[in-house]
């Protein structure tokens, strides 16, 4: 069987033999495709995205078993399910996020949880050497797989694991899982009205109608803008290399810190305007004379408005002075603000080309801590005079790898409506 | 007097005392206005752009005075004029670009030769103490200046050196220096017809037409991007605060350098793709599966080939054992390959945008050797498929500071026609 989603990569497909082998359950009223009659897939259901720094997992768990399906399921799916749902660690690196996790929730005619674990693309190679160790590669199935990873990794996966595995779009599949857990849960998308107040920057929920024009940014390693014009078309407009892996990277050189949690933490506690030149570094005088925009309130004014505009990132550590006043701290926050406010820029640029109000920011760079949300939240209210609105999302970074999960889905019931609507323009 | 250009700053005038003292030479048929009847300025003729990084000088040393001029001349201006042409290193870090002078031209109405001197902007105090211990302060005379460091230091240069100051706005002297510098030397502009081959770039004179729309991207500390409409008509579309102070700062931090030609120099001898994720190193495989554009030609496939695209910028470096592996010349390399990138792919979306196909690239950071240029050309050349050129220009940096001595003879002229021209949409 021909996986019809890879097609839209441009890539060449890999020749694989399929294994899969369907379910023949059928249920009444599909919530995947509104037919009558629905293939459901056998189980276990996962959806992977193996990005250039984090691998995205979604497992669905289902709730609804019937007597027959437990006595048949055997004792490697079974253990595979308690052992993914009830651990919110695994190994040193593997994190299931469980304040993600959907609970009860209808997917594929069937009701159950969706839960949400990442682990370091470079423990990609464990992770599959675990999964043969607990006997994965004895179970006959398929997994739809996208990010730079599933070309990259494919050949180890088919040859250990022996499962079915389908490449899919990226873009595509960002789109598909954007859709899905957006109209799913009403909280998805929020907002913060005053991102320049530390004390409180008033996040909230933002009602999301996805058939209006907006732009999406997606922040991983590196960075991607998509200009969507409704469910069913989209396209990419532009990226930049600097992104969410350009932080990590810059922040180990420069503070010798070793993972992401403990950059941002570090972020968090340092000025950067030790480390950049401001506008008013430039032209002296005060900050005043450059002004806040009208809309910004003089009660609200934090450590952000401080930070915003830069006339030149990194200006000041040409001067070994400056260089010996910024301490490590200083250094990882104006390596965020830097990279942060060149996606905000680049966003603002396509946001006017393309006349948008909307700019949603999905990926696993703003995970963690609200500081980045808040840095771009700013930068985009700055530059726009609060005309042009960041709208951030709860599932972040999960996005493309559960469109993989419902292009599972749908693949099993050849269901090639969806694949071919939210295909790229 | 008003200066009228600084109105368009929209930064507060200052309040000064008028200084000048008009000369009240005629010439026949001026170069600057095409008026029968022309003042000319007393000399000393200066224009200066303070700069985040560096301060541009541009110094007119007349040839053609008459004997009276000789005598009136006195100590301190002949002074002047002997140490500034006769040197080209002044102190430890003051240098006169003579491969750039422009000898025996017009401006003015008067014959002379244009020298270009720079220095770098944290030595502004030293050089203002300079000025007054050769006297300068005794004289009474003029200076049209621009940049940050034109407000920055306006308070110490007017006290110190009792000079009139004149402020002006940073664009509108980059475009008069511009376009007078492009008409004044048919060799200007230039590009590369394989920016990608090491061994021979093959560099070209370009015959520029300023009449013609194009971008024009200055790449100083931080960055602006213009598009250009015809002599008289531009704007600015945007900017980004990654640029060569970024570059400097960033390379200070990374490899112990302490210079911009000790960054370039450890920049030429790296390889950015040890520290850099390119799109292959992601979705694995060869290299050649990702393809090189179309009208690349195989052979001239060099090191920059390999640096584009890059997926993620410093994407290793969150690796120890990539981290070391990388040398410092790898890092300043790498540095280098990210600031270039992403000013190329903004530059990039804004000539799409504006339905342009030539960028022409100005500002200091291109100093010193071609390699920047070649990556900048090599971008643009990848990204546009050819379509898109990138032009770049001898006098790189110094077009502000020839912009501010044309204002200072259209000032001494009350010539606003050109002022009025040149203003910003």
């Amino acid at each position: 069987m021909d996986n019809k989603s890879s097609s839209n990569t441009g890539h060449s497909k890999s020749t694989r033999v399929s294994l899969i082998r369907m379910a023949s359950n059928t249920v009444a009223s599909s919530a995947i495709s509104g037919r009558e009659e629905t293939v459901i897939p056998v189980f276990p259901w996962f959806g992977i995205d193996i990005g250039g720094t984090l691998v995205k997992l979604v497992y669905f768990e289902p709730l609804d078993l019937t007597a027959e399906e437990i006595r048949n399921e055997g004792e490697i799916l079974v253990n595979i399910r308690r052992y993914l749902t009830s651990n919110r660690a695994y190994g040193q690196d593997g994190v299931r996020d469980d304040a993600l996790e959907l609970k009860n929730i209808e997917l594929g005619s069937r009701r159950g949880n969706l839960h949400f674990i990442r682990f370091p693309t470079s423990k990609m190679m464990t992770f599959i050497d675990a999964c043969v160790m607990r006997n994965l590669h004895m179970l006959t199935f398929k997994i739809f797989a996208t990010g730079g990873g599933a070309y990259k990794f494919e050949k180890d996966i088919v040859e250990k694991l022996k499962i079915s595995w389908c490449k899919c779009d990226e873009l595509d599949t960002l789109m598909n899982g954007l859709c899905y857990i957006t109209k799913l849960n009403s909280k998805e998308c929020f907002y913060y009205e005053e991102p320049q107040n530390d004390a409180n920057p008033n996040k909230h929920p933002f009602t999301f109608d996805i058939n209006h024009p907006f732009l999406l940014v997606n922040i991983g390693s590196g960075i991607s803008i998509l200009y969507v014009e409704s469910e069913s078309s989209y396209r990419r407009i532009t990226g930049t290399s600097i992104g969410g892996g350009t932080f990590l990277g810059l922040c180990c050189l420069l503070t010798g810190c070793s993972s992401y949690d403990e950059a941002i933490q570090l972020a968090s506690e340092g000025d950067s305007t030790k480390v950049d030149k401001l506008v008013k570094d430039i032209y002296g005088g005060d900050y005043e004379r450059f002004g806040l925009p009208g809309h910004i309130v003089a009660s609200s004014i934090g450590e952000l408005c401080k930070q915003i505009p830069v006339e030149c990132s990194f200006g000041h550590m040409n001067q070994s002075d400056k260089r010996d006043q910024a301490s490590k701290a200083d250094l990882a926050r104006a390596t965020l603000v830097t990279v942060l406010n060149n996606i905000g820029s680049i966003s603002m640029m396509c946001a006017r080309t393309e006349n948008v109000h909307r700019v949603l920011f999905s990926g696993s760079f703003l995970r963690v801590n609200d500081l980045s949300m808040r840095i771009l939240a700013y930068a985009m209210d700055y530059w726009s005079g609060g005309e042009i609105k960041a709208i951030f999302l709860e599932h972040e970074g999960y996005f493309s790898a559960v469109g993989c999960l419902r292009q599972f889905l749908m693949d099993a019931n050849n269901d090639e409506r969806d694949l071919i609507n939210s295909s790229r323009q």
